[in-house]
């Protein structure tokens, strides 16, 4: 057999002194050294194959450098957008992220949880909280660094990176009462997730504080943050006739729904009704209309999840803290003023 | 300090034999338990905190039970779809991914790699290929099980995963010719990819097996399959007023791209233009107008290569082979028969 190629045979080749070569394939300490310089050893370990064994590392250090990141279903480009964010933060720092999709199933959670553990995650990464969590509540027992990311629960005692949805619902309704609109529906998230629940609250707070009233009825809950819940309960409110001119959706999935049950009775948004979404997810800018939404800093909330859970991993007695990031309403195509809503949802067959 | 927990305790606890504690434990041997038992087993290792040791497994084994799987870009839908039918995929044989994002940039492809490699991934699935590529050839070189997805190699050395962009391309043009369209532009991805190059081709080849005459000033070729490079490329073209009556992008960015520039310039789309894009990825039905595309099916592209990937690990002597997957034409409101567009391009001011 060949001999293994040892450090010392790659600083040879790349003419660079062998600690040069140790920084360089160290993603901790890559940085010092010049990018030239870096691919230079790069090429010469590419050239000799040489291969530092990451996994002895890790069995040394007691270290994966590797976290575990939980999210509901990576074809959601939320979610998307958000791993991307931790992968680039997490990446920079020499750690690699570890995948794993539980489409909002808890069976399917505690599976995905028990594969990344059996993996020696270093530290966990999850957008799936429940506001009571009970596979949270045992992460947190077995002290394994943990950040949330976009979820939270209610006992905020678990470090997490979420928007100021307080702020982002205000900001739409403040919008659509601007624009002359009074009985507006909310199609709110479920209730057991953070978002749901405190976009339907500040729903009630920011119409109270803008002098409105709201009607109990105009509030229904999905099931689930997708287009097909969004579709039926919209359909429901449409079906028994409710009279409203907007409709503030819990995410922009739901409205997605809305879009769809409009097409289906042969009703236009806005002419007969503005629809608001949430989060500003990719191509909503593109859709007939383009949607105006709440825009949560997708990228950056993952980024910060990387960031927050990195200084946990390296201080664990780190205090446990909330980043909460601000939203910005951007509007679009499909909200319009009331009086220039050609018909009304009211007056409908 | 606490007992560490071993296999026994977790039998006992559960009311199982511990031989079914370690089937459960087991990613590879998991589906041979009922799944009520298998909660249960769980349960157990849960409360019992108990924790198979997988890195110490893995160093025993030398395997990491980890593929490497780089990417574009995650927050392309395309790559979203392919990579959660990696992960399904790979997880239902007990293994999991490790994500790369590339950028399609060669330098940070060789970092993505060199990182996964550290790793000890003991295989890899790819869908940054070039048609000529030095790290792919490495790769073959060190034999490391290797599979491509969507795009491949000129010499075809290496396992695939890709569509038959000869028949995609073929639907769309027989789709364009079919509704009277004869001057036809091909808005191609760059030529050193594999998906750029051979759709390119097969559009030359598609417009002569309909009777048309390619006109070559109407294929121009754009750096990056990018809505920007669309844009670009098709506002040269309508800035030195070519005459065509319709568009077959690359990919559904470059049609985007299309879209954009034409409500630049106040014209509308099928009416002063059709836009066939393809691949249709997730949301572009939702588009304004609604994208005819080809539609290749992503998912299982990459639980396919998945697959590929996990027979190859089992038998490195396995024979290399390419795996096409055919793909469909979805038409939705961007193309429409010469004879009903209002107004041609050639006629624009």
């Amino acid at each position: 057999m060949i001999r293994q190629k040892n450090l010392a045979d790659v600083a040879r080749l790349a003419g660079v002194h062998a600690s040069t070569v140790s920084r360089v394939l160290n993603p901790e300490t890559r940085s010092m050294i010049r990018p030239a310089v870096a691919q230079k050893v790069l090429e010469a370990v590419a050239k000799l194959g040489y291969r530092p064994h990451a996994i002895a590392a890790s069995l040394r250090t007691q270290r994966s450098s590797t976290v575990g990141v939980m999210i509901p279903d990576l074809t959601n480009p939320l979610f998307a957008a958000i791993v991307r964010g931790i992968e680039d933060a997490l990446g920079a720092a020499g750690y690699t992220a570890m995948i794993g999709n539980s489409d909002n199933e808890p069976a399917r959670e505690r599976i995905v949880l028990q594969k990344m553990r059996e993996r020696r995650v270093d530290g966990l990464i999850l957008a799936t909280a429940h506001r009571e969590d009970a596979l949270i509540a045992e992460c947190r027992a077995d002290n394994i660094p943990l950040v949330l990311v976009n979820r939270t629960v209610d006992d905020h005692a678990v470090s997490a990176v979420v928007v100021d949805d307080a702020v982002g619902i205000k900001l739409a309704v403040d919008h659509l009462v601007g624009l002359g609109h009074r009985a507006i529906v909310h199609l709110a998230g479920p209730q057991d997730l953070s978002t749901g629940r405190l976009r339907q609250r500040s729903f009630a707070r920011a119409m109270a504080a803008a002098g409105q009233a709201v009607d109990s009825r105009l509030v229904l809950v999905c099931k689930a943050m997708t287009e097909a819940e969004g579709k039926r309960q919209f359909g429901a409110l449409l079906g028994r006739r409710a009279k409203f001119t907007a409709v503030l959706a819990g995410n922009d999935l739901i409205a997605m729904g809305c879009y769809d049950e409009l097409a289906a009775r042969g009703l236009a948004c806005p002419a007969a009704v503005s629809i608001v979404g949430y989060n500003d997810i990719r191509f909503v800018d593109r859709m007939a209309p383009p949607l105006t939404t709440v825009r949560i800093p997708q990228y950056d909330m993952g980024a910060e999840a990387a960031r927050l859970l990195l200084a946990r991993m390296r201080d664990p007695r780190a205090p446990v803290q909330t980043i909460t990031l601000r939203p910005t309403l951007i509007v679009r195509g499909s909200t319009a003023a009331l009086r220039r809503q050609k018909t009304e949802t009211r007056n409908q067959k």
